[in-house]
């Protein structure tokens, strides 16, 4: 099984600015420790970051028929950005959405999200532990669709 | 460590009404297994369902001094009642709402909730996993939390 | 055939208060009326009034299987519960909803029903005839629908 | 006593177009059963249908003292035409507003009705039964209201 | 000089329905009232009622050329045309609104006119003298614009 | 008869500046016009202009058992101050509302009036004439209800 | 005279939770100290607490002809309970509404009463202070209306 | 293959009025054109224009079994009628909406369209052309539906 | 101690105008009988009322350091003036919002207060009352605070 | 005559994916099959596709002086990107909007679009048809404005 | 080259209360400074300060044909005054809206400006250097305007 | 000290196009007039300008520890981008929001602004001036801090 990890814009800078509020776990370390944990099950995760919507429309482009889930932390574009809510839907790969922080609990231009709607289910809040409960999540719907 | 699992309306159904919609494990089978992997790792769970919205205020009140965080998946009256948000500020437990499915993909109605604000985290759409997920969440941030 | 009257909040004080807004009938009356008429016509009537939502779900949930349609007059909880809603659509029962008073010449807030857009017919207005209405219509679908 | 049965746009075409919506009876099977019905309980009923708002009101006004009461189902005007509402309060007969369909269960909106706050009722939802339902009541409460 | 005056649905009832509304003077009294105080200033007024929104459309789109001002109560339609209005700026005729009662002080449907923005100018709650003092301003107006 | 004249905020400065919005009379010019015309009919006007809120509400109080009836030009003040509301209704003088240009046509805030729902009636957009209507329409209400 | 004191959801920890934000007294003090000071002045009060809607519209019902009048703190369903709104109004007994904290400072779905627009008055914000003056003002009504 | 133009209110006025908005041919030369290029290729058209919403419902229903396309240009009654949406539906004839001008350029109350997403494809701003267009994109799709 | 009494515009005529809503008791009696309370538990009250805004400003800028506490009916500008907002924390002394009437029981533009959420408390619909209610709280806190 | 066809997010799949919504041509085919026709009526067209945003406004800053028309399907940007729209207006070159589908059956999201005002026209619906109509439109203006 | 300094409601308390907020310089000290950095460059600045709105309104008026542009920190009234907003376009004079603090960073209400849209240009946010960005940049605009 | 200049999409078009609007200088000539007049105070300033939100972001990640103040008009994306106002936040440095001209006289999607809420200043509507009153406004605050 092989699996899509996407970050967003300014997730980049996990552990080292607002440890606060993100953490203080860098992105590569929670990567890592992703991959880590996956292999022990016999999953591989491709990991993609960019501050560039564009770019990450063409990540998820390229992920047609190379990859049974994806994992999304799109950072603000969750809140904004229609062309990702395209990209997944067109690739029609099922996904799950992700959240450090919990959006409920900061401006209220967080609370709309154009990707949940269609996500097959959303972790948000557990700071570095939302990776790894969306993953365990999605895993078990994947398992549980190729029965 | 000591968690309670809170279900509101219509969650005692589960398994015996629209499978398609809520998964076919019925509520205690749930609790147990949850109960079961929670026991293993030295966690004990009381588990509470009512269709009052009273009993359900009542019962978060005698979680004071007893509970360590409490799961909380309060059906329809995550989207009407603030009596059972003040109850939770009350307690000042904290606690990680959850979902069987994903409110986003459903009536406009859904994506109130009174509780998310306040809440440690939130899963949802996972179905019967949601609180396997939710109840790992939770353990991960007490435990962080009581180094 | 057999059917379940529902009555919600404050109307066991039909015919006791307010006379000018809900007539002078007892819900007792309105009750032992319906169920006269209807057994002539070999039609059962069970009646339930709380003024508990939790009640009101739990008897809508005992109704699974007992009963062919049911009728409901919500009361205010009509614009307030959406747990009444899932208890419905759970049961998976056809049912009317139904009113004494006509909700769009009160209060702005008498106008939203959670109830309303699933429910097979609406009759409201028409003080405690709208009870023989709605009985007569529930009985009309349910015959047509058993042919 | 004598009724004044008013349908509104496209309600011609009844019997004729989309079934599963509207039902397979026609316009004109309707009105005559229900002025059959009415007939044994010595009551006359005029029927009038057009697809013209002007042709509604001024039917509206001929029935000025004429008639004792008003069966309405003004079809698409019921959301948008203020003029019949001024009909209907100018000539001061009590009317009940009728639907063959649930407006609750169909775009957004068809749920604001310019007329249902004046109605003596309101019946919606049960198909060709709604007019029958309607007729019912109006007749109770003219009954009631001539004691 | 030529004006027009149009009246739109129900005004026809005027000084037969709601006298403690609108009045008791019929609308053929305001008509004449009206066209012998103007002929006494050389002025020929043309009346047109009529409850149909295409008809009074076709009126207006006949004015061109004729008529040198334009007196309106649209009635019901001064809040749901925009054909109207669409009519009234094709034949770019100054115009004036008029009615007879005060729109703010009833329903807040009311308080939205699809023709007020382009008018001349608005008189609203004088009863039958709204029309003399319509007439009044539109004449001044149209005296100062072709001195 | 006895007439109160208020104009309210800027109107100090008709015929001085904007001659295209408001016209070229000064307010002196239309107060002795007004003053003259309704002379001739046995009227009498006091006038009053003040860019201060309270100073018109002072002058609203001074005019119980003086004044038959008001006209009220309150500027910018209409669509935002309840106190020259409250000061109307509590000294209960039938009152006009009137304005140079149509509100209607001018920025979406002026459509909002704080005084017009208890209005006898409103004029507007008529420039100078719009006083003459208006104390027109105010005067043959004064008596007719002193008839 | 006899009042009745109604206190909703969660009021039953007053002075177990949150001092800072409601105070250090305990219900049973504040009820005490309210019964105290009412029975020198030879008033009776009963006090009631429950965190069920339902339980509370009962317990109101039960004050008809025994009490005259209500002090409410209906807590958290003072916002979202219609049906503690159609008891009060059943039962027509005068009621006044009072909170602890002042719901203006605190979310803005705290701001929406479905009980004030109908009660004889509001007090909030005074702590426990609120339950003194709430009787002060009501028992002045009383004694008023019953001069 | 037959087709239906259909031509709603103020539009029998294209090119006598505002030829800067609406451009300067008549409606006539329009259809004739029309009719010309469609005789080319095999495609009749039959023409209609009303200023009654009834009228235009009529035409509507009249299509049923004779018509295979539909090009309506509904004019100002796009944003006010539900009947036509209606009678569109019923008639479950494919059809395009078509505008001469740009309806976002104009004014806000413009931008709603009651038939526009039941519609197979708008056309919208081309002036006199985007007739021309819609007859294209319309044979375009029925050619493809037929094949 | 000392206080200080604020009353906003029209205040000045109470006793005087409409007593059904407001009373029949003058300001100056309101005030005196305040005086006289206070001075036997030896508090000191200073009044002002105006009906400017301005003035209002002024006299809440003179109360630092001279005035423990201040009591504020601003009559119609509580829910139009941010400058008495901005005053009133400027000068930072704990103040009461208190009313006459009920504003919720009145226009819906009335339910907004621009001091309310900063304010001590709110007291409102207590007639007369509610000035010695206001008191009663401000005192009671104020005491309270300087324990 | 020179064109420009800009392709906004995700246009680069078509064909590819979702064939039900989008059709089954690539947009090389799509892009071919314009070019080829445009060449037979002397029409050169540039077409450029990306998923970046910033690489969309480049690329219509590069059209200045070099282009006479654009056609552009922005894609998810139409409904959120401002850059692009004043991208369009600086260049200030004549450009058509189109979409493949009919945005107004789809999510309401999609009914919002930054460019439209701005457009000579707007497409939509008609599948690959859209851009052969969008530039038949496109030219037959460009041809009249160089006239 | 003269300009105008005019400072709205509460702005005489600068310097002595909220210090935090809005700085330790006093009003004088604000206005003696830009007067006298002013003077170097040979401009004259007038300073007027006031709690009444009517006052301000007043000043704006003397200001005609005397004053070359206007800086203006209108405070609370921003947000409330549309009297301003019409005295400032009456005298037709170049204004720059300034603020000490940011209004974005404090409550919604103070977010919407009827100034603004007017202006010259808005600064806002540095504190009493805000005084000295607004006259760099009014006159470097009245500069290059009478060139 | 040093400075980071960000400017957003379109605005390298500055002084090539829409000269009214925008005024007739370059992007450079701005750019190097700032850098002049700084280098005169020993201030350095770094400048940088795209189109592409992504390419913005980097460039502010990257003046984590250069850079004592961000100098920011990112045009069209202060409406769209919340990825921008991240950026800015997670690298907490003091910026200040201008725009060349006056958003509130534009399309009222220009008034919403993601990062002036946590902007030092915000200063609009002086063309190119606008830049140097921002850099002295930011030069001012930084100095200050800095004491």
């Amino acid at each position: 099984m092989r699996l899509l990890l996407i970050n967003g814009p300014n997730l980049n800078l996990l552990g080292k600015r607002e440890p606060d509020l993100y953490g203080s776990s860098s992105l590569e370390a929670i990567e890592d420790s992703l991959q880590l944990k996956a292999k022990e099950i016999d999953v591989e995760i491709d990991c993609f970051q960019s501050n560039f919507e564009g770019a990450l429309v063409d990540r998820i482009h390229q992920a047609v028929d190379k990859v049974d889930g994806i994992l999304i932390n799109a950072g603000a574009l969750t809140h904004t950005s229609i062309a990702i809510r395209d990209a997944l839907l067109a690739v029609n790969i099922p996904y799950v959405e992700l959240h450090l922080s919990n959006p409920y609990s900061r401006e209220s231009f967080r609370q709309k999200s154009f990707i949940a709607d269609r996500a097959l289910g959303v972790v948000s809040g557990f700071g570095m532990m939302s990776y790894q409960l969306a993953m365990d999540g999605l895993l078990s719907y994947l398992r549980e669709a190729t029965k």
